[in-house]
């Protein structure tokens, strides 16, 4: 079974947006073995549309689309697939009292324009979707499937793993991927430390991919059995998790804060925070998760020294005599923040994001970050490279990290 | 004049590499007025590669070609170009010098796989790649025009700027693009409301994207001259500003928190956060702007009802009254944390990010958003959809879009 994929929409032929919807399909396909042999990018235009779809239907036995569901006048997706089919659009009443109910629901007014959405091609079928009004689209063309579905990222992905993904039970071969979550380390240096396990053409295949940092390694076992592949994937994460060690936080789609919130469970303790460059985003990735009040006690944003002295009892002295961004007003945020908090570990961060506030000895990107637990302190210093939005990220990202190896320690 | 693009790769149809280069190429072209009319992504296939040229050369006159130019088996670009054109590959002893030359001059050996970047079909010229190791081809087919650049960003883009962009040179039209950014309706009110504005082949054009309750309106104007552009842009920025009034926060790249920091400097007035179930983000998003200090005092992450007392002298049995989700305590955080911090504004955010803690009468996606602005307290409520990410999100946003429509009363 092979795969195609079109993206609609004017703003991805404007370069105005770039287009993720292809890849997220193109990769979930691939992690169930179905190739995808194509894609498509078209604008909202009929005659285009039902071109690709031709050609796209040409080379595979299933046509992703999405875009162009949407209920403005530039939303031609539904008309270019009946127009392909050779069928009318007709109204489907059922859909329209769902899309009636939907806005009800959310206490929003259906206006005339959002109608549209409720027609169909003859002969095919809707594609629930919860989280949007525009109904997905699945039609059948001389034994292939073609499938619509919105544009939206969130409504799309949603659609395509309650909806979609079904419909290519029955595959012959078994794929299976497994992903292994990397911090601390360059994708170079694991592609070196993994050497010939990254072979293309082996089984399972190996990927590297990066993001923000965190590196993710990709096995993928294709088998005849699903037991088979996964056995093929445990004796490769086993090989691996001996080569890299402890750079390895989770696996599958774990972040390095969920991987934190089940280590400060098991520990049985509970963390607190004081930011000054990273402006609450280690509190906000520590609350991403649900349950987090488990462990997760105060947060504070000390920008200023003020704030600083004010919240966390850090000595103005000191900040005059070392500066706010230096290794002591780490180590005092982070033991203030757990006492405060009464918590057993304390995180404190301080740092030049940029672009501006650097200074001779005090490059862009200095961070300091002071890691508490239970009094025993520890203090680290980076330069992070690039701008005021990574630098952020990276320090962020890093306390988690820090946290983490300190309470596998 | 109109281009398409083809990106070439198996990454890409993968789904582990998002293809950034189609984007850039058609921002690229839109800029000088040649529109982008369709787009094609294709694995390392011969055979796939010439069919997506034939229907590519059919729909554009200039053809721009990205990946495949490495020297690796898998590279086959030049090999399909060849075969769609019908001609043979031949050896171009001048490339091959220059490569040499190259790999001389960075110190690095030439391996004998390189040879092959140095093969041209009969007939095409070569793109100079000052950057790289793969030259770009440049062949003519019945009056079209068919480039290929290496699929590495940074070559491409170089290339593309220094030897291709010269060939659309007497475009005779100009394009000129602006975006207004809007929060607080939803795509289908917008469209309803723009009406007429909103029609497909108008000039200038008017699209619609939509990015996380963001509503990006892309007005795209083509005239012959820049300054004629500019004032067309102008006339229907106007107009659609008369329509859509407040809703509309911001121009080009600004973002809430930047048109909330913009104002809060011209109001001469400083903020604090304290935040519940956002846990951080509203001061992670006013600190992403480099001089926040300017305005941002102190942050508070008080999760617990522990911590709003102790931090923002929330009364505990207030709280034991209304619950920490109710519209009181939202004033009082708003009103503590203003006090507290010194600042003229609080806000303060109480709610039920899920997918725990809801009750038969405080749903999930239950927020409470208090603004106190020199003593003054408006709080309102709302029930956001989805999940916990979304909530957390459509809470910190709508936060700062509360606070924006109040310092512009």
């Amino acid at each position: 079974m092979k795969a195609s994929v079109i993206s609609i929409g004017n703003e991805l032929l404007s370069g105005l947006t770039i287009d993720t919807n292809a890849a997220f399909l193109s990769e979930r396909l691939m992690s169930i073995g179905v190739p995808t042999v194509c894609g498509y990018t078209v604008g909202d235009d009929i005659e285009m549309i039902a071109e690709a779809i031709g050609s796209a239907a040409n080379h595979s036995d299933v046509v992703l689309i999405t875009g162009g569901l949407g209920p403005t006048d530039d939303d031609v997706t539904r008309n270019a697939l009946a127009w392909f089919l050779g069928v009318e659009l007709v109204l489907d009443d059922g859909l329209l009292r769902e899309m009636a109910a939907f806005f009800k629901k959310r206490g929003y007014r259906m206006v005339d324009k959002n109608r549209v959405q409720a027609y169909l091609p003859k002969g095919a079928g809707a594609l629930t979707n919860e989280v949007g009004t525009a109904p997905g689209i699945m039609a059948k063309y001389q034994g292939k499937t073609i499938v619509c579905m919105p544009g939206v990222p969130y409504e799309m992905k949603k659609m395509f793993d309650d909806s979609v993904l079904p419909i290519f039970d029955g595959a012959e071969k078994v794929v299976v991927s497994k992903k292994l979550r990397c911090f601390g380390a360059g994708e170079s240096t694991v592609a070196e430390n993994l050497g010939d396990l990254m072979e293309r053409g082996r089984n399972p295949l190996i990927n590297c991919t990066v993001d923000e940092s965190v590196i993710t390694l990709h096995i993928v076992a294709t088998a005849t059995s699903r037991k088979e592949a996964k056995s093929m994937i445990a004796e490769d994460e086993s090989c691996i998790r001996g080569i890299l060690g402890p750079i390895i936080y989770g696996s599958d789609n774990e972040t390095l804060s969920t991987a934190v919130g089940k280590l400060l469970i098991e520990k049985k303790k509970t963390v607190a925070v004081a930011e000054s460059c990273t402006g609450g985003l280690v509190a906000k990735m520590l609350t991403d998760t649900s349950g987090c009040s488990e462990y997760f006690t105060y947060g504070w944003v000390t920008y200023s020294n003020e704030a600083k002295a004010s919240q966390l009892g850090v000595d103005s002295d000191l900040i005059n005599q070392h500066g706010a961004v230096s290794e002591c007003i780490a180590a005092k945020m982070a033991a203030g923040a757990r006492k405060k908090a009464g918590s057993n570990v304390g995180i404190g961060i301080t740092g030049i994001a940029g672009p501006t506030g650097s200074t001779e000895h005090k490059p862009l990107g200095l961070v300091y970050i002071g890691i508490d637990i239970d009094g025993k302190s520890v203090v680290r210093k980076y330069v992070f490279p690039h701008n005021r939005e990574k630098v952020r990220l990276r320090a962020a990202l890093t306390a988690l990290d820090l946290l983490r190896l300190r309470l596998q320690d």
